[in-house]
């Protein structure tokens, strides 16, 4: 078996860390940072970005400034904007904000649904029908992607099955969602298991199976993503440095970095439109920054290898 | 394309911390603590490790006590030990130590191999025929394994052409190796790269390839040890903790974490005969032998999954 034969030839990394990466963390960035840090993510190629979530501020200060930011990125050229938006009062903000895309996410795991969004994933898939009902009335483009988290385990719960992971996926669609994505939320998948799922998933429902959600909690997230890419998945979360995790999924720590990424694609030819020695730089800005955070990714301490930068 | 279908049954870890790693920190660690590294990593399960280096004590002081390691090792119920020799004088050293196997490198990149070995690639072919006719002469039972390095590129030459390792791969063997590795020395490999050569290897000289050996300077070793798995190859090197690299191979820190790579291996249900926490418990006995070294890895910061602890 030629594994490498399967691979797509162009891929987009969706920058998640101004939304999974900032809320994670206990200090607030500024504004201003954040926009920088837009500016700077833009320029080195990024061209699809979820800047922030319309969660009540009382509950994350920490996004609290996302219809701000959500603006300041639609007039980045280019620029695909996404936002999470856990219910209905949220998503009317989504579309009043004018993003492109909106992520409802749905935890997989029963336990984690009720801890994380208070709702049984049956529930979120009943708020989503409400969701693409007040979409529609708006009249909004807006796209509506149901994003299935917990999909390989969860900390709480335990074992999550495929079958009730696939099941929430195809009724999220039936409930009128655009896109679907799959969330290993709390670092327990493995690239076999990535492997069965996302095939039993795109089998399922094809390219509407729309972006895959790695963290690296326990160092699988790279192997994890080149196992969901030899399924033809061409999307994938990431935050730069890797700062990122679930507040309610203890030891969560840490989203697949956007860096390490990009060079993982780069590094087999896939076409990605990054520029890996700007994402580096911005990293170190992102860094200061955060001075006093546990960051993650490898590639910052040796940079690109001479065969890449001579190509 | 089912990946996951593909993978083998059973895997082993090769413990290679005690010479790649070691001999890349400038300290030397006391005789006393590498015996209780070796007692220790075979409680845990570890079967096939790698002790040290018969390299003159000048060059490599950390390493110096390695016949006396061989020794102790060999007194380790099941252990089967390698050693490293860098040419003829050192082979008669390893085949004296009673070791069990013996790993020539071989640097498939002209500059590094004049660099690391002051010899090129054809000349330690020649030097593997005479470690051979030594060892038949001997009449030792000694495994000579043939390890081609900077397989994947280099940090001195760039480029290195897969023909190029897939013949100098076979000239080992033409000249008496009995096995043959492949090693991504400088963390220039891909997944994609790794499937390719893999595959090519193991069609050439089949179960004669016997180890792959990953180091994770950019962040993809695992995800380069997936794809080997693929393809069929049951044994990796790896460092606790993640240590090692090359010192004439600048930026090159960092070999495949022992822990890690034995999670990734448990979690897609590969067995290994490893216990992961006493891999783990070990892992901190040496963070204390080495403080002030930096250590890699990621597993240690989370530990196991729920859904394989309660397995």
């Amino acid at each position: 078996m030629n594994a490498s034969a399967a691979l797509p030839q162009s891929a987009t990394v969706r920058e998640v860390g101004l939304r999974d990466g900032l809320q994670s963390l206990a200090r607030i960035l500024p504004t201003e940072q954040k926009k920088a840090w837009l500016r700077a993510a833009h320029a080195a190629g990024q061209r699809e970005i979820e800047v922030g979530s319309f969660v009540p501020a009382k509950y994350l200060p920490q996004l609290a400034d996302t219809a701000e930011l959500v603006a300041f990125a639609k007039a980045l050229p280019g620029l695909f904007v996404s936002v999470l938006v856990p219910n209905l009062k949220g998503a009317e903000q989504a579309i009043a904000s004018g993003a492109d895309l909106m992520i409802v996410p749905l935890s997989a795991s029963h336990a984690h649904s009720l801890a994380n969004l208070r709702k049984t994933p049956d529930e979120v898939v009943a708020e989503v029908a409400r969701i693409r009902a007040a979409r529609d009335a708006a009249g909004a483009r807006m796209l509506i992607e149901g994003g299935v988290g917990t999909a390989f385990g969860c900390t709480l719960q335990g074992e999550v099955t495929q079958d009730e992971v696939l099941r929430l996926m195809q009724a999220l669609l039936d409930a009128g969602a655009d896109r679907v994505s799959l969330a290993d939320t709390v670092g327990y998948a493995d690239p076999a298991a990535v492997g069965r799922l996302f095939e039993r998933a795109r089998a399922l429902v094809g390219d509407r199976l729309w972006c895959g959600h790695f963290h690296d909690t326990r160092g699988l997230g790279l192997a994890n993503v080149y196992a969901a890419l030899q399924t033809g998945v061409t999307r994938f979360d990431a935050c730069l440095a890797g700062i990122g995790g679930c507040p309610h999924a203890p030891g969560a720590s840490g989203n697949v970095s956007t860096e390490d990424l990009a060079y993982l694609l780069r590094s087999m030819g896939i076409a990605t439109g990054l520029d890996i020695d700007a994402l580096l730089a911005l990293r170190g800005q992102l860094a200061g920054w955060l001075d006093g955070e546990t960051l993650h990714g490898t590639l910052w301490r040796a940079g690109l290898p001479k065969t890449l930068i001579a190509a």
